[in-house]
């Protein structure tokens, strides 16, 4: 552990310049500057020690060259989820010692010049990395985005794509809590298997083996689905569509399989929407940050009761980082994607 | 006016075969029977003479052979909404000379022997044909649509498409009285008149000739769209939901862009309903009819304080029906399509 004031090493990961297509490891820049432990003379921020940096779908978004909306910046850093450890304080909410998550750049040792939006981890008997997944953003996207927007009821149907994802296992397992029959899609027998007997899904459909997917959810959901938890976008959805009840609801969380086409796929069934009176819905966990209390609570009751579990694939370094994260868009990854950088 | 027991011609439309692509009126056969005027003996239906015949969209749908959802009968009678007057009644809710509104069979007499769902006409101060417009279903689906599923607050950004037709020229109006900001699209220089000097909308837009909906949407809405009412689906809901503003809304009451294409057309932009927080619903008339009497009480003080206005497009006969229903698809409507079959 370097000391405070201490002139030391800080690896990086920058990003090379807007990506079309699948994102390639030579989209970003592995390169090592130096750092002085000590925040310059007129912050007001914090200086931190990163531990977890998280892997999300989001960030392919900001990959883009986008006139409308936020990118990264061509050669600089990378920045998303994590979870650090404040080292040096100028900001009167946090000391020394203290644990945060919020957005952070991609580097081992990082100066938040504006931490207010940084949330403090008081509980520390469940892992640390938990904060980038199932008590950080992936985790508020679940609880709310399944018990706000799509409004479930005991007995009802439930489907969620990109089952085994951060956000789809705690779905399906919230979805489970609520007393409703939850069928999950995904792309390997490894996957199929956790949804199976770690998630506790009740019926299960690999993607990748049917080629008639409308079909396949005719078989899982012969009466039809009046929940769809929206991951991946495109066919999916189509067939989706086929498949909804009266007045179900879609809450769309993302689109996955989008994210790297320059054509966009085009959705042919939402003429659906009106007969069936459907609701389609989409929502970013940012609107429900306020009610992060409430959540916390909630979520660490389902953990230290074992009512929730959650399944992380870890890699190590911040060198192994640009992998993990294109990993994210053939589906490499099992479960929650986290680089861990540092354990102290 | 013919005497009960006698026995008459009855102009009557038969639906041909299943429809593929445009409807043509060959689709159609009109053909003339003869009825008694008198019920039949074990009948707990009513005896009515037709007054007006309504071309409404929805009826395109059911000309499909569509093995999920109801259709037309191929060699039998056409039917839809329409105004009535009961000649002769064998059930409870039903006396001769009631005026009733309600789905009828496109003939000139008719038993309807389910008239539990007619609904009774008691305000005989405005327009009959009205049952079949602004005082009936599309009135129901505009009032509905607007308030219950646009959530709609003073000083919002509302664009209608199929601005001029049965329920788009009632949502602009509903919308002004509510202090939104209205802009309206429609296809020819007759609508958009009507659009701007009749009904009050703040802006118009011929979809017909712009080139560039996007663009054409981005100069009417500088600062976005909070109410989508959406009619017409296909590229103008693209465009739109390229122009969405934060947690606006959708309310899907149709896509009559669609309905004549074997071949749906992809909508491409449904990732914007993420970061944008859009809400989009479908929504049918027959979830609200319970509420009829709200309706009409609010309805019927703004056509009587002079507050809304609605236009007719009247053919005369129901020879005329068909080449009026098919005309709804190629937008030569000005206003609500009816058909007038008698005024006594």
């Amino acid at each position: 552990m370097a000391d405070i004031g201490e002139e030391v090493k800080n690896k990086q990961v920058l990003f090379r310049d807007y990506v079309s297509g699948f994102p390639k490891e030579s989209d970003f820049i592995i390169t090592t500057a130096t750092i002085r432990l000590k925040l310059p003379q007129a912050s007001n921020g914090v200086l931190v020690k990163t531990l977890f940096l998280s892997c999300d779908p989001f960030m392919r978004m900001l990959m883009k060259n986008q006139s409308s909306a936020f990118s990264y910046s061509p050669g600089s850093l990378l920045f998303g989820y994590g979870v650090a450890k404040v080292l040096e304080s100028a900001h009167s909410d946090f000391n020394e010692g203290d644990l945060v998550w919020g957005m952070l750049k991609w580097e081992e040792y990082s100066v938040v010049e504006d931490p207010g939006k940084l949330v403090k981890i008081h509980h520390t008997d469940v892992p640390l990395s938990y904060y980038t997944g199932i008590l950080g953003m992936p985790g508020i996207t679940a609880y709310f985005g399944f018990h706000e927007v799509c409004s479930p009821k005991k007995g009802e149907y439930v489907f969620v794509s990109a089952a085994s994802g951060a956000v789809g296992q705690l779905v399906g397992q919230l979805a489970k809590l609520m007393g409703c029959h939850v069928v999950g899609s995904a792309g390997s027998r490894e996957k199929i298997e956790l949804l199976k007997n770690k998630f506790g899904f009740d019926e299960v459909l690999n993607y990748k083996e049917e080629h008639d997917l409308d079909a396949a959810l005719k078989r899982c959901f012969p009466e039809g689905i009046d929940i769809y938890f929206e991951n991946v976008g495109g066919k999916t959805l189509d067939s989706v569509l086929l498949n909804m009840r009266p007045h179900g609801r879609i809450a769309v969380c993302g689109m996955i399989s989008q994210y790297n086409l320059d054509q966009l796929e085009g959705v042919h069934n939402l003429m659906r929407l009106v007969p069936q009176r459907i609701r389609m819905e989409g929502f970013i966990a940012n609107d429900y940050f306020h009610l992060n209390a409430n959540f916390l609570e909630a979520m660490l009751s389902y953990i230290r009761e074992g009512k929730i579990t959650y399944v992380e694939d870890t890699v190590h370094g911040l060198e192994s980082g640009p992998a993990a994260l294109i990993g994210l868009f053939s589906g490499r990854n099992i479960g929650k994607q986290i680089v861990s950088i540092s354990t102290e």
